[in-house]
């Protein structure tokens, strides 16, 4: 029906055929499509996005609109038999607010639209109570009043408020229609009689207040935030209103078309007799479950029932479904696709592939990889949730470092965590900041909290490995460790008081709230999910694990392969690190000493006969001053103890993975990571036995530590940096990782090891350690009478790893990228420093469109490993290519990594199904795209 | 000659016509091309390289070899008209090793091959005195044992001693014949007979020796170092001995075509008449000046200047000549091209184009643009430093971090050398490592010691800026504050005594050495050939300074331009500093509050009339709030103190480049550099006068300073990240210079200032603060009422921004290239930690092939150059290319920013006149190779 103008601008629900979001927004195209599908809709039209975005332009209505309101409306009080302002049969409407995009902030809906003094009271008449028309009266002048006149909510509250009091009312149903008639009075003086009483006027007003409301500061704040495009504009809904408060034949309700908490295949909400909408809300009386309908009202659940079938048939989806019971008869307000919790989601999109409703593609392609952890992880019970939210349990926030929620007892160290947990008690470690000496009081905490540290902190990185809830940064919270209290949010904890942690969201409660563990019904589902998208997916994913316990979960959880194994975590155990510590304490002496005897035995094999007598008594000297040396004695030592370590290290690992490649990097962390503060040096000394029958004391200590500090550790002596210039360390590894290999081939297994340089930024360090791997391969193979077969590569993590991968590839038969690495240095950010200092506003004033540390940056760091995908394949066409950083476990990542033809991308094992999944979209899309 | 093999192994001087170094070695070439010339050489052969390279592979001396080395002795035999043994009349040769490139470590020379008893005997007569050739006998028996036996040299020196002892000798020519006979005996005995007596096995053993020793270790490791071709070989010369010892018309000299150290064009060098070379060396006579030759020697005086003159005009270079004047007859025994001073270098050069005898652009091949700078800084006198390094003075090293020579008295901390300067003292500050507190006592002194920190530590940066002397990092030395004393090198330095440092060797010294300046004529030649190298070059040379004195002497160095000035070292001058932390440390809070009022007077803008109201009392609140706040004030009042130092100090550099563009990089330091330290907070307390009569006190100034720490500032937050979190900083900066270059237009000057954004890494950053100019251009057009022309650039230094640079070209009008921070994010390397962890060992190891923080990584860092030339042209056509890292004055690297086409490299004043010659050679490489 178009009037005045060439544009149609307003659509009846039952005239659109092919319904646009875009056009008519998401509210109104489902009222059109449900109108379409026969499904009782209350009689109504659509004002679209179009004239909102003509009236934003011109800040007044286009030529044209009014009148075609005014058209449709007068259709709709045909339609309807009433009429506008009518004093018997009065119409009266609801106007809402649709945008394309959900998007909180604007105007959402005005009620009872068209009401005044004449019209309320046909309408009591109507209801046979004049009450609830009053009611409806005094709610639409407090709308209209907020929304579309835009005066302080307060004012209005106060009136009601001083009302309740005089009348002893708790609440607002509980006010007698004398009350509501001085409110209504009230409001009119408060409003200045403002508010039109010609509905005419009032319909005006209101759809020009939807329109201004798109540009109101909170929903422009959200647009910016999320990106969405500022032009769009919002339709507007008008429609009939209809009644559920007429008796008990009426009411108003909500429902789901499945559980959207299980994905279970029943109807699901809950039904209010005899109430409008906004009483479900205010939960004054208990709702019924939807399956309790089936007694009280037959007919009407059986149309639901009808409706929830026609719904998924039309959307294929979960739908969740606002609507009103009118005197007996179903009126459908609202349908939109369902929230759904991870597990419901998976099993949902399962259940429609064999309800035939779906593909499997379909079904791929419906589920987030990023939600599949969750289902794996404890949770809060959402009930229990709820009450701690309501109750103000919540003290502090921080950074969600590792998902998963936990309740426990505060720990305020880790020896405490150890002995609460012995005693069978639940444990939060709760600390300032953990490090390496906090490991095995995580290991027996539920989770852990930090003040302090950012998501790459020690806390952070050690807890995602083993898959344990962890929250840090939580700057509110204050560890005072001389009165062993935790203050937080005003209040002080003490130790052994319970608190919860939830991971995913960064939050931390006060006392306790119960979690639930994934139910294994779920998990069926997921397996086939995850099998489907086995048979779609063309990358492989493997899994980062640093223990056998992490390789045999990532193997459980699919994963093909280890991709890293950080060996470094290796050493931060209690029984471990005083070895380490001794080790790279006296790393630099020793290798002065192995130096020299190194010279003097090639100049020994290169003098002439005459010299060579007098080379070889120096040489001799220098061997027995070297294995005389204590620095050099304690350096062997501990180098022993931790290659006895690493064997057993690696031959769990490699077992585990029997069949499957194994990925071990070469010590990477920066040395003053493992090295003891000034307060752990006593405790260091007595654990490795030095300070007593030698000279070496805390002082000495204090200084080799202090030699080893850094002006910028990210950017130091780490990685292969580390490696070269104390070979005895690498070679330590690599003689303790083939030997593993070598025993464990003798024992019939197919052991698959691959050794990964870290930091590599010049072919040349990539040959000179090739040539120690060599040597000490000959050294293994000789004493173990057999051939191990390893593979030698490099982390690609340092750009001009990448920008020379064509060189890099004369030696490395696989890269794999270390997109954390390559992110940090590829932008200049230290994660660490970033992420507490500016990163965070970068992203809210849209200067990043994402943390690149979360979503690789495709156009700078994808550009990087696309340079070294062309350059290493050039060189070496059957290289393998790999990503093993964090991005490895993020779909958007992974589909990046999928379009430029890595073979795999490997990540925490909590993240193996998720990037399975990933993978699989990856392909899918591609086919759509190319189809 | 050609006997037994089809190869030639043996050419005589005087038959080889065109001289091949890579055959003949350095030496042999030369003697051969001597000899072509018709000088007076002493017959003789050379045994070619490929001789000793089949040596090398066969262990033995090739077919045929041996048998043309005898026809050739032979032919010499006949030659001379003496013999080999001959008792009457013997041949005495000397044998040499000359490889292609002059190599130390490898064997030199055997003199008086050929004696033996008999053929001693002989010789005495001939010399009419059995003393020299007693001595000369013995001196042979001595090096062949050494040399050639490869016995230590310790033996035969402690028969000389004992011997010298008995005869209460001082001297070895005043050792007699029976003691020499003795000596003789001894030798024989300590060689277990193991020297030939023939000749013939003499020679033999001689030229076996000069091959193998090829291969000894010092070689070896030299060539190593340097990638010298390790199988190139060596040649081996054998020439008829010629005596300078023969009577007063004999004698030995050195000649140099000119003076090596000032380049005059007169003969240079010393002769000893009556002696062999050794006795030169030995010292025990003093050598005559040449000049005074012409008196007692006037014929060979003239030959000698016909030598020199044959040389120069067959080399076209200075010569450094061996000769020996036999019976009043002059031999030449080597020739090769001189090493001299770089003045010398630069007034050759010049001298010699305008002698005809090469062209202009062969001068500026021949200079070495690295050693310009040097010819503007005070240097030691050479004679006073060699009295130093002979009395054992120098008492420590450290790293060459500013060249130049300094002497004066040490002054502990930067009060005690204002003081002392004020007194009239030369002072060099001695620190463990300075700061920004140091800053006045920097300028006050010649020199700047440090016992710790690297190249890049604030004293290197600071004194570089300055062009003052400079050595860091000097471990050995040890400072005690306490004592005021200085330990190094076992001795204790009060404060006040005199040291001397050599900046660009980072050699300290005790006591005083005296230095020399320039002296103006070398800077005369200096203009010229600069002037020869404008010409030429296509690349234009720009300065970094950051003061207008650092401008003026930029410009009259030949600067065109300042491509860097760095606004941050404008804020740690003292007077300064304390206005700078004041900003620092309350922009946090500021920022908040102005945040606070910019929302609301956003909010204000957009609200409804009925909204308005409310949002404005909110706003005036706001803003009420923010001006009462002490940190508001205190960040204010210290920004505008700051607004008016940097106003005057653009004045100064904008009106000192009048006509030429000035390039100002926007605060870039990392905060934690400006904040005070513990103990400087209650300094710093007075000197902002807080701490009085409000709340802050020492603890929270503590607290702000830890809140900005962070875990890799090089990383952090720094640069525009810093800009964009508190803009108020940049604001104030734009502000300064925009009304700076407002004022000088006013005047009527011709100011070019372009704003360069630092640290930018995506192209929003750049986005956001061109608004910033933008707004604040507009302002101060507005407030001076005239327009301000300025460009707007952005630092490429971080690899994303290289890699997205078509975008960040959207915005930004000129890149300039920060290779150093390029090339420590490119590499992953911390400068400050590679330099003191692993750095060396990479380049001592070979992992390395230069250190990249001197000379461009073209491979790697280079390609990141490339890639955002070509895309910053790609969006941009006009798009001006830069660089000013440090980079900027390596000549290598100048040349890769030739080759990319980049239109300016900017380095600091005193490497611009290098850089200037080393863009022509970059031209004139480029016109070689492409013709």
């Amino acid at each position: 029906m178009v009037i005045g103008s060439d544009i149609q601008f307003v659509f009846r629900f039952e005239d659109v055929e092919d319904a646009s979001t875009s056009l008519l927004g998401g509210k109104g195209a489902h009222l059109c499509e449900m109108a379409q599908l026969g499904l009782p809709v209350p009689p109504g039209f659509v004002i679209t996005t179009e004239a909102c975005r003509q009236y934003r332009k011109a800040r007044k209505f286009p030529d044209g609109l009014w009148d075609q309101i005014i058209a449709n409306l007068q259709a709709l009080e045909k339609a309807t038999g009433r009429r506008f302002n009518d004093p018997t049969n009065p119409l009266v409407v609801s106007v809402r607010s649709g945008a394309p995009i959900s998007m909180p902030g604007m105007m959402d809906t005005i009620l009872n639209l068209g009401l005044n003094h004449a019209t309320t009271a046909a309408l009591g008449h109507e209801m046979e109570d004049v009450r609830p028309a009053l009611d409806s009266h005094r709610r639409f002048l407090q709308s209209f009043g907020s929304v579309v006149l835009g005066l302080p909510g307060e004012g209005f509250e106060r009136v009601l408020e001083h009302h309740r009091q005089k009348a002893g009312a708790h609440f607002d149903y509980e006010l007698q229609p004398d009350t509501l008639n001085q409110i209504i009075a009230e409001f009119i003086t408060l409003t200045e009689g403002r508010i039109p009483t010609d509905p005419w006027d009032q319909l005006k007003q209101a759809v020009e207040a939807v329109f201004a409301s798109w540009d109101n500061p909170r929903a422009i704040y959200y647009r910016d935030y999320y990106g969405i495009d500022g032009d769009m504009g919002t339709a507007a809904v008008v429609m009939r209103m209809v009644y559920g408060n007429l008796g008990p034949d009426s009411g108003t309700g909500v429902l789901f078309t499945r559980n959207p908490a299980t994905g279970e295949h029943v109807l699901f909400g809950e039904y209010l007799p005899n109430a409008q909408g906004e009483d479900v809300v205010a939960g004054v009386r208990t709702p019924m479950r939807l399956d309790q309908l089936h007694e009280a009202q037959p007919d009407v659940h059986a149309e639901l029932h009808r409706v929830a079938k026609e719904l998924e048939l039309h959307y294929k989806d979960v739908q969740d479904v606002e609507f009103t019971v009118e005197r007996a008869r179903l009126y459908m307000l609202q349908t939109r696709s369902a929230k759904r919790s991870a597990g419901a989601s998976v099993r949902i999109a399962v259940e429609m592939v064999n309800e035939g409703l779906i593909t499997k593609e379909e079904a791929l392609a419906r589920v987030d990889p990023r939600e599949l952890p969750t289902i794996l992880l404890p949770q809060f019970e959402p009930e229990a949730l709820r009450r701690a939210d309501e109750g103000g349990a919540q003290i502090a926030k921080g950074l969600a470092a590792s998902p998963g929620a936990a309740t426990g007892r505060i720990a305020l160290d880790p020896d405490r965590a150890v002995e609460a947990a012995a005693q069978g008690q639940r444990v939060i470690l709760v600390r300032a900041e953990t490090s390496a000496d906090d490991i095995h009081g995580i290991i027996k905490a539920e989770g852990v909290l930090t003040s302090r540290g950012g998501l790459t902190s020690h806390a952070a990185v050690v807890t995602r490995g083993m898959g344990k809830p962890c929250v840090v940064g939580a700057e509110e919270i204050q560890v005072d460790m001389e009165n062993r209290t935790v203050t937080a949010g005003g209040k002080v904890l003490e130790e052994g008081d319970t608190i919860s942690i939830n991971g995913a969201r960064g939050r931390v409660y006060i006392g306790r709230i119960q979690t639930i563990a994934p139910s294994l019904d779920k998990l069926e589902e997921m397996k086939t999910l995850l099998a489907w998208a086995d048979e779609t997916r063309t990358l492989q994913v493997w899994a980062n694990a640093d223990t056998p316990e992490d390789a045999v979960r990532a193997r459980q959880l699919g994963a093909e392969g280890i991709g890293l194994c950080r060996t470094e975590h290796m050493f931060f155990a209690p029984d471990r690190l005083p070895h380490m510590r001794q080790v790279l304490l006296h790393a630099g002496e020793a290798q002065e000493l192995t130096s020299r005897v190194q010279t003097l035995e090639r100049l020994e094999s290169e003098a002439t006969a005459a010299r060579r007598g007098k080379v070889h008594d120096e040489l001799e000297k220098a061997r027995k001053e070297a294995d005389a040396s204590p620095a050099m004695q304690r350096f062997r030592s501990g180098l022993k103890r931790l290659e006895e370590f690493q064997e057993e290290d690696f031959t769990g690992i490699l077992r585990a993975m029997d069949n499957l490649p194994v990925v071990v990097r070469l010590l990477d962390a920066p040395m003053h990571e493992f090295l003891p503060s000034a307060e752990e040096i006593p405790e260091f000394l007595e654990a490795t036995q030095l300070g007593d029958d030698n000279d070496l004391n805390e002082a000495q200590v204090l200084a080799l530590v202090e030699r080893s500090r850094e002006a910028n550790p990210m950017l130091g002596h780490r990685g292969c940096r580390l490696g070269i210039s104390f070979p005895a360390i690498y070679e330590m590894q690599v003689r303790a990782m083939l030997r593993a290999a070598a025993k464990l081939s003798a024992e019939g297994l197919h052991v698959h090891p691959e050794i990964m340089i870290p930091l590599a930024s010049h072919v040349n360090e990539l040959t000179h350690l090739r040539l120690l791997v060599d040597r000490i391969k000959e050294q293994v193979e000789a004493e173990e009478k057999t051939t191990v077969s390893v593979k030698y590569g490099s982390m690609i993590e340092v750009p001009r790893a990448a920008l020379t991968a064509g060189e890099m590839a004369k030696e490395a038969e696989f890269f794999s990228f270390g997109s954390n690495d390559l992110t940090q240095m590829g932008f200049g950010y230290s994660r660490d420093d970033a992420e507490g200092k500016f990163l965070n506003s970068y992203l809210e004033m849209g200067v990043l469109p994402t943390n690149p540390f979360n979503t690789l940056d495709t156009d700078g760091i994808g550009q990087l490993m696309q340079i070294a995908v062309e350059k290493g394949k050039a060189t070496r066409p059957d290289i393998s290519l790999g990503l093993c950083g964090e991005h490895g476990g993020d779909p958007a990542s992974i589909h990046f990594c999928h379009d430029i033809g890595l073979h795999y991308v490997s990540a925490s094992p909590m993240r193996v199904p998720g990037a399975r999944l990933a993978a699989a979209q990856a392909v899918l899309k591609g086919q759509k795209h190319s189809g």
